[in-house]
Parts: structure tokens; C-alpha cells; sequence
């Protein structure tokens, strides 16, 4: 299987969330499998476990960036557990293995991944989610999408 | 000396910012320090040098938790450089180091050390900075200051 | 594909390496992929790109845990780069998402993942490595192998 | 007060370590402050307390980088403790915020710091610690002391 080429697609969200929300990230995580790419997360319920449901769902490739030090911690749609003993510090390294986020909604965790995202220059699409207004100056570059298919082809745009 | 019950306060800010910034910065190290409190920074330019130049004229004590992998990369008013090698993954560390954060306006690295002390029920301060709007709910729990002095007495009641 | 329940082995070895040690990391790639475990290793060169090298030879899943701060610094064998950014500090990754560890001859930084690994209960599998005579009390349990696939075997063995 | 061209020395050791090896440490503390040095540790007990403890009886400044989310798992003899939240991975930090290391005792912890040092360039002083066998080459360079005084009287040396 060659996956090296494929498109990393992070999706960020919260582990508790509403129905509502983990329709959207299960629809999420169907296109970005559908699509031909790699699904990157935290690993664990609510918005994560909705978008890599969905992308196995279509036969995609799940990967779990794991905030504690056992891979039991990850939902059962995760192919890859990456072990981190980290904490929240392990939102930086969902962050830069993505080439694109999606980000859903999302409480604290998914605006620090939004906010270290911007950072690093790494294109962000929004889905529900924050509206940040700066001290000065314009307000973060945030792609809005209006539905799942919108929000993963807009990301695989700006991948390439 | 006994510094081991003293307060610590986090100030959050950019590595690049306006002269007016800078002296804001510049009087929250003095009135940290005055008031007992040692001061946690990620030890570079811009607001972090500010806040820990203020704390040295004022006689107090100065951490900078650096990004990079070498202590030369400290503003010249660290005492204690934290070498962590970890990039932005270290804004973790320098959250869960603070009692509570002062957030100086501001850039997405600050954004994302207000979101992980939200997340992590740390008490944030805000003076000219991030206004944040979730997709549902509440709007999070940033107190506001008007002043250098009236922030840091604030971040000491909160943390008290 | 179904791999949440393929083993994880992972493979620690110097970057710069000899041409026996670059055979024999290949030939421990290619049995780990043979056995359907997933390589866990570094993503640079020398035992890391040998190991996954022989892995996609063998048409298995290799994934490489970096150091920097871009996925442009994975050896071309890598199908999943995980992107830490943390340099020296990903070593604990490595290990933790590892269920056995491989150590094939190996430098200061893969002394620094047996050390871990052994600290975390991770069964470790030595060909050609470090011997390590602690201060007190018996000598660390390090399994020793005279061959890949020896190697390979008994890293199965012990995960099961 | 001026710290910040005090030397930083690391103290690695065991959490759990025999009455000989914390009276050894705590001597190792006392001639680190009594010599105007900074004394970084992991924070913890057993070398770590025994080392802090030295250093404050000689009015020394003290700084524990601890591995868990909470400030309360410092030793009482901290003056300034960094709540990293990495686990293992903060012994990365230990290292690289040290210009040079004292190893006493010690077990795969300790043993995770002297690798990092060694490959990071920084001096490693050895108190009755792990004896290495490289896999091929010379053995590491850890500079064996006979006594407390003797190891930091060199760790000093080393730093200038």
C-alpha cells in the first residue's frame, strides 16, 4: 500500500459533544477517506471518534494522537495510536502532522489547535466553530465551510 | 531565600509587538514582582522581554521557558532559562506553570496559552486582547483589566 | 483495511550507521512487515530508513515519529510521518507507542529509548546494542538476538 | 538578585533511592549552592529531594521540572517548580536546561538523562553510577568523581 503521497487531514473538535456535532464529524471523516486521505486526530470520543467512525466507515486510514501513555485510551476507529504521554502539549504534534485542519465546533482543546495553526501557517477550515477577533489588526484567516463535503474539499485545495 | 510559597503569573504576549504594548508589558513585570509574585514568560522578545524587564527593575524573579534548544535565546532579564527544545508544544508548559496568566494583546501563540488555561481551569486576565466567541454556550471566563496594576492584582486575588 | 489490532514494533538505531548494521535493520523491517506488525521508528536515516525500507519491501505499514518541524524530513519509506516538532524529547513517543522495542546496534539516542523503554515495561529486543551495568542490582532485561528475524520473533512473542 | 549568570547544575537520579546514595546526594545539593549554582532537578523524591535539600541549607536557588500537571508533586525543598505535564518526556527539558550533569545512582530515568546528555553535548559527572558498553567505539565520556565535592568541584570545571 502506497499512503506516502496521501493528503493528511487533521479534524479537531471536542470529546464531548452534541448529536448534532458528531453527525457533522462522522460525515467529515467519511469525505476525507473518500477522498483518498489520511485522517488525523486526538484519538479519544465526541468529535474524534465521530470522524475516524466515519472514515473507516470508507475504508480510510485512521491515525490517533493520544494525550495519555496507553493506547486503550484510543476509540475503536483508530488504526494508529500514537502514544504520547503529553497531555495537551500533544495538540502541537496533531498541529504539524497535518497538512490542513477542520475544525468542528471544538471547546478549549480545538482553539488551541486552531490558534497553533495559524501559527504555523497550516490552513484551517471552520465548521460551527470559533469566531476570534484579534486585539488589532484582522481577524484570522479562517476558511468557513457550510457542510462536511464543503469543509474536506476546500482543506484538499489548500493541501495542494 | 524562600521562594517556594510565592505566587506564580504567567504573562502572555507576542515576541513583536508595539511600543505601547511594550510599556503595558513593562509595568505588569513591575507590579509582579513588587508585589512578591515570581514571573513565568517564554523568555524571548517583544511582551515577554517587556514583563521580564519590568520585573528585574522592581527586584524580582524571572523565568523564561524557552522553545528552542539553547539558553542564548533568553531576553536579558531571564534568571532562570528553561530549556525545552519542544517548539510551541512548550506553551503548554508555560500555562501549567502559572497560577493564573496576564494575556498582553497578543498574537496565536498567546491565543493558544489562553485556550489551554481555559481548558485547564487556570484564571486568565485579559488586557487589550483576544475577544473569543465559542460556537455554542458561553463565552469563557476571561477577566478584564484596565490597568498594568489593576491586571496583576486581579491574577493575585484569583490565585489566593 | 483493518490494522488497529496489528502489533506495533518499534525500531531504535543510530541515523549514521555502518553497512551491516543499514542489512541488518532492513532485514528486521522486512520480517516485521512479513509477521503484519507495523514499524514504529524515528523517520530519519541510517537504521531508521533501513528498517523501513525492508518494511515496504515486504508491503507493510511504517510509521515515522520526527524530531523537526516537517514531514519533508521522513525517508522516503515512511508512509505516516508524525510531525513532532519536539526534537530529542519524541524519543518517549517513540517508546510509548511501541508495544516491543527492537535496538539494533544504536548510539546515545537509542540508549536514551531502551532506558525508557525499560522504565515504561516495554519488553526490549538487543541485536548488537549497548550492555548496561547499572549502579546496583541485577543487570537491565534486555533480550538478546542473533538474527532479524530471531529478533523479530521474539519481539512478537513477548507483545502476546 | 542576579542569577542569571549563575551556572545551572542537573542532579539525575532515582525517586527511590538507599540512605547512602540520598546522603551522597544531599552533600552533591549543598556543594552546588555553596558554589552559586543553580540546582535543576526532576523535582520528585529520593535523589531529587535529598539534592534539593542540600542546596537550600546552603541558601542555594533550587528548580524541579516535574513530569505530572500539578505543582503539589514538588518536594518541599523547590523553589520553583515547572509543571510540565510530559511525563518522561520532561527528562529532555532536565537536560538541556543543565550545562552539566551529576548522575548519582540512578535507574532507567537517570539512565534516559545521561544518554541525552551525551548526545546533547553537555558534561556528564558520574557518582557510583551505570558503567556503558557501547555496542562498537569508545565508551561514552562520563567523568567518574569519588565524592560529592569532587563531582560538583568538576561539573564547574566543565561548564567554564
Amino acid at each position: 500500500m502506497e499512503l506516502r503521497h496521501s493528503p493528511r487531514i487533521g479534524v479537531m473538535g471536542s470529546s464531548d459533544c452534541s448529536p448534532e456535532t458528531y453527525n457533522l464529524a462522522h460525515e467529515v471523516g467519511y469525505w476525507i477517506a473518500r477522498s483518498g486521505a489520511i485522517l488525523i486526530c486526538g484519538g479519544r470520543s465526541g468529535v474524534m471518534e465521530a470522524s475516524a467512525r466515519g472514515a473507516k466507515e470508507a475504508n480510510g486510514i485512521t491515525v490517533g494522537i493520544l494525550p495519555g501513555d496507553s493506547a486503550a485510551e484510543a476509540n475503536p476507529y483508530i488504526d494508529i495510536p500514537i502514544v504520547t504521554g503529553l497531555g495537551n502539549a500533544r495538540n502541537a504534534i496533531n498541529v504539524l502532522t497535518s497538512q490542513a485542519i477542520i475544525a468542528i465546533s471544538g471547546s478549549y482543546g480545538a482553539l488551541s489547535e486552531i490558534a497553533l495553526a495559524l501559527k504555523c501557517h497550516i490552513p484551517v477550515v471552520g465548521l460551527k466553530t470559533w469566531r476570534l477577533i484579534p486585539p488589532e489588526g484582522d481577524p484570522p484567516q479562517i476558511i468557513l465551510a457550510e457542510s462536511a463535503e464543503e469543509a474536506v474539499s476546500t482543506a484538499l485545495t489548500l493541501i495542494r
